[in-house]
């Protein structure tokens, strides 16, 4: 398949390489001359524009970030090929396409990432074994698109997990931007308290470790996601005034439930996929995997269905 | 020195092992049998009571965990000789020390740790490195048993702090005790919620991981610091909503500022200790050093000083 890449940091930059290393005729584009001129000298197809870029693509992927999608996206509005991104978050970019009246628009999310960014961390095993979101909108997506971005991504070795963007969004608020923010919220307790940091030790530093992330990276994706990232706020804030009250009235009678639960949710985390079953390509069935959990691995041949797996209780990977 | 270390489980049995590698004579004691017999297998030497272990001993450490501390302090209300314990709360410990007429007290507290626990999981370097708060109440504590226990501690590598104990009890409410609950409040966001777990990655694993500590360690630790760990937890909350009135208002003018600032505290943590300097053995300007972060790294041979370290801004160690 012929694939442009706009985009070249860590994602951007393994998706060209692990499309190359696929078989597929994967062509880069990054709009920093230096970035271009690495992924050059690695030995990388790279164009000198989007237009040269996606001219003739099949597939255009959008790994730019989320502040500079509008852009990119009004500059492909007559674009004919399929359209997929890899920003955190789902229903703001479906509007976005849809009001740059991009045609063929299938949104994706892989959960992939590194301490390290940019095209030099790039690596074409990124996506192996990661959760790769790819947006089904019912009445809305076409089911064939869907389709092929399944099987490009499952080739990766991603586990293709089918979502409307809502329920992407709602997810990934809770496990992904809210976590930044509690991050930062616990990093923010060392402020003028030097003893505090001296006496951190591991459950300091793992509860904080995201807090580095870059400030304008966290905002943005957080203020990407606003309405989903308040109601998840807002449940764990509830969750912590809950365990307070606990704390003030019987700490073993009322905080013991809680925490129990969330230890036992915790250690059953990542669970292990179940064994493999064939669903329909159907959009109800597939969306109905993907809110159990579920992912696919693989798309059949014809493309009438897909082997897929689910989560598995007391199964985990850890 | 001949030593008592009551409670042979991590950190005692780790205690007892560098105790005996420093050349001390370290008796242990474990409530549980099949303990007694573990460490005896080693070849440590163990009683088989604790006023067998505790005869002739100069110092009682006492690390059995905080719920049976009350009973074992009762046995040892006519003791002569120096205690000290290794429990994660100290003004409620100092207190039940005062009550059961314990002449000669002095709380600490090694921050240290494993994934695992009990006498198999011992180590004699565990303590290497690792910030040991000894607590210092002005006209309480005897200035001569703190620098003893000072001197012992720093042998074998620690990084002794001088805090009083409500000063560590509000510290580690903040670095420690509240971050398991928002760990527990953050794994909680799985339930009834395959998808998230699916999605879920990085930042989540890493803010839930002590989630999985055995709940009953949790409520324990934080209930019998309920006041510090419910004020740190009142500031959280806080520190929490008002990001999200940020999110709702501004993102990238009122979000970001806290944010960045919790990035750069987290960026510069864990300090690197600056040059050595001597301080005097002195009550206020050993607790001034430990406000401000600082530690104990070696008594002086008349107990007239100590050689400290304080954390230095722009020098982290990981």
């Amino acid at each position: 398949m012929n694939v442009a890449v706009i985009g070249l940091g860590l994602i951007g930059g393994s998706l060209l390489q692990a499309l190359t290393a696929a078989g597929h005729r994967a062509t880069g584009y990054d709009a920093d001359p230096a970035t271009r001129e690495l992924a050059r000298a690695g030995g990388w197809t790279v164009s000198g524009s989007v237009a040269e870029a996606v001219a003739g693509a099949e597939l255009v992927a959008l790994a730019v970030p989320l502040p500079v999608l509008p852009d990119v996206i009004a500059q492909l509005a007559g674009h004919d090929g399929l359209i997929t991104d890899v920003t955190s978050v789902k229903a703001p970019v479906r509007d976005l396409a849809e009001k740059h009246g991009v045609r063929r628009f299938v949104g994706g999310h892989p959960m992939a990432g590194k301490e390290t960014s940019g095209f030099a961390a790039a690596d074409p095993a990124l996506f192996a074994g990661c959760a790769w979101v790819l947006c089904l909108e019912p009445g809305r997506t076409d089911l064939d698109d869907w389709l092929m971005l399944a099987e490009l991504f499952t080739g990766m070795g991603a586990r293709v997990v089918p979502v409307t963007a809502a329920e992407h969004d709602r997810a990934v608020a809770q496990i992904s931007h809210v976590p930044h923010l509690l991050a930062a919220a616990l990093a923010l307790q060392l402020t003028d308290n030097p003893l505090a940091g001296t006496l951190a030790a591991g459950s300091f530093r793992d509860g904080t470790r995201v807090a580095a992330t870059r400030a304008e990276l966290i905002v943005a994706m957080c203020g990407g996601n606003a309405a989903a990232v308040a109601k998840a706020l807002e449940d764990v804030i509830g969750d912590l005034q809950e365990m307070a009250e606990a704390l003030a009235i019987d700490p073993v009678r009322l905080l013991t439930p809680p925490i129990d639960a969330a230890g036992e949710l915790r250690r059953q985390w990542p669970a292990a996929g179940g064994g493999a079953e064939q669903v329909p390509a159907e959009v109800d069935r597939l969306l109905a995997l993907g809110r159990a959990g579920g992912w696919v691995t693989e798309v059949a041949e014809n493309r009438a269905g897909v082997l897929a797996k689910r989560p598995e209780t007391g199964r985990n990977t850890s």
